[in-house]
């Protein structure tokens, strides 16, 4: 007899698992995994950096032979594909003996699509799938998003004044939001593969755009322009939003400015979460976060974000948006 | 034996009885009373269009004999100056045999100041003074900045998107926000005295600035222009920011845009709150709303609002900011 509530307190935990690996497991998607057995958590998992180990292996490991008659709850579902990298999931799991997995989304990966869990229910193992997947799907987002449109998933992220400025007249825009929503977003950029700032924005502010937190200094993102010309040393240029496309092993991709680069991915539909760090100041005349992003009619302006998560960061206001329309 | 958990909550809801004069009892302070004896509230007033009656005499009206040894709670003291217009307040509880008054503020009123509470005292009412005077005086806030500062008080009203426009480049702002903002927006309307816009707004957009709400019609507000050319029929203007000392009968005072008559006031640090009202939309280059307010460093931006209200308003969000500095 299984237990719904249960299940969907086991399956969150494995998601939040999942945001552990977010901008550190590409290639591979973010996996989260959680294995239960009567009741306590004997293992628990999340892909790797650069994606080995699986979520799903690390987790068997911890839990070792108390796998036997477990149920395990995964994000995704576990692997079948040959991969000179590791074993297949799905097999690790059925030779563990794990009785019950629990899936939230099913692969889109045409190597697996289906055969993980067939494998497992060829071996006796219960199978279900489709358990929170909305949630599991938005936080493998970037690996979602690759599989289907064939790009990365892309976040823009703006410190504003209520008044939607992003700096003085003259540039200066330190500081407007103050170190706790500072702290947030240096998180935020470890989360993500890279994060890309425009050529105005690189000229004008030389930003570093590194992961200043104690222990994650290591998680700071790849740095990449927005422009025709060539990129300085230590950084990449792509042309236009589009060829985003074409980066490799970028899952998860972060826009930091500044309103022209913001605009050029509003304009080509390309952003898909609002990260909004709002401080209570008003600035007035200054610099606007977002250029022309070729609106003619306030209609169409609608219906577009829908508020995901807000919180207080110090006198801060974090407000995250998704997209509503599919691209 | 007093319950002071009580003697708050039956003043806060004299605080909110308060506020349904607001905007109506120019040049009264909108005072709200409730009468309670035994556990009953037998009497409630707000201060009338126009200043008359107060809240005491409406309250007492209510309770005839059943204020005799009763608790009054009072958001002002209660007048004690001779006026052509009615009878004064402290005299009337202490003839009605209130027993006891808990008044949140003292009136700055010169003529008052102190002697309403002496009055009643010394015909052996129990006078408790201070209770939740600063909720108090933020709901009588035209009235006590009129009494400290000579002027009224100031709200800038918006309507935003995400990043801060309030208009296309065109100057279209139908709609930014929703049907239930806007409901709210024609509330707050009738809860002021007065109304101002730029010359640009009433040029560009002739807005009526009348309260749209069922049965609230014949609480529109004056009309008011800063401008230094001559007003249009139906409208008032004023020349500068400053002017607004002079205005008769106007204690809540609610500025409508554009971004240059808020930038005004907001340089001449006339704006004593905020009222936001947030669409979740993205407009990009259009009208801001705000123009220059004087700001070089900013640093100085810092420190000036606290959020005091927030709230959903169907897909729109309502922020409420109160200034921290005294003007």
């Amino acid at each position: 007899m299984n237990d719904i509530a249960a299940d969907r307190r086991y399956m969150a935990a494995a998601i939040a698992l999942s945001e552990r690996g977010r901008g550190l497991s590409t290639p591979n998607p973010n996996v989260g995994c959680l294995i239960v057995r009567d009741g306590h958590v004997v293992g628990r998992g999340w892909t790797q950096k650069g994606g080995r180990p699986h979520a799903e292996a690390q987790a068997l490991d911890e839990a070792l032979d108390r796998a036997e008659g477990a149920t395990a709850y995964v994000t995704l579902e576990p692997c079948f594909h040959l991969s000179p990298r590791g074993p297949r999931c799905a097999d690790l799991m059925a030779r563990a003996g794990v009785a019950r997995v629990v899936i939230a989304l099913r692969d889109p990966d045409p190597r697996t699509d289906g055969q993980g869990a067939t494998w497992l229910r060829e071996r006796g193992v219960t199978v279900e799938m489709g358990l929170m997947a909305a949630e599991a799907a938005e936080a493998m987002r970037g690996f979602v998003l690759r599989q289907t449109l064939g790009r990365p998933a892309v976040t823009l992220k703006l410190g504003l004044s209520l008044d939607g400025r992003i700096a003085l007249a003259d540039g200066s825009s330190r500081w407007i939001t103050g170190p706790d929503a500072r702290a947030h977003a240096h998180l935020e950029r470890a989360r993500h593969d890279a994060i890309l700032v425009g050529g105005g924005t690189l000229r004008a502010d030389a930003p570093s755009l590194d992961v200043r937190l104690p222990g994650l200094e290591d998680r700071s993102p790849r740095r990449l322009l927005l422009s025709r010309s060539p990129a300085p040393e230590g950084w990449s240029a792509i042309a236009d939003p589009e060829d985003i496309a074409t980066l490799d092993r970028v899952d998860h991709l972060m826009v930091e400015g500044g309103a022209e680069a913001a605009a050029a991915f509003l304009r080509a539909d390309l952003i898909d979460r609002l990260l909004l760090y709002r401080a209570p100041i008003l600035i007035g005349s200054g610099m606007a976060g977002i250029g022309d992003i070729g609106l003619v009619d306030l209609a169409d302006a609608h219906g577009r974000w829908r508020q995901t998560e807000e919180r207080r960061l110090g006198p801060d206001r974090l407000e995250v948006y998704a997209r509503t329309r599919s691209a």
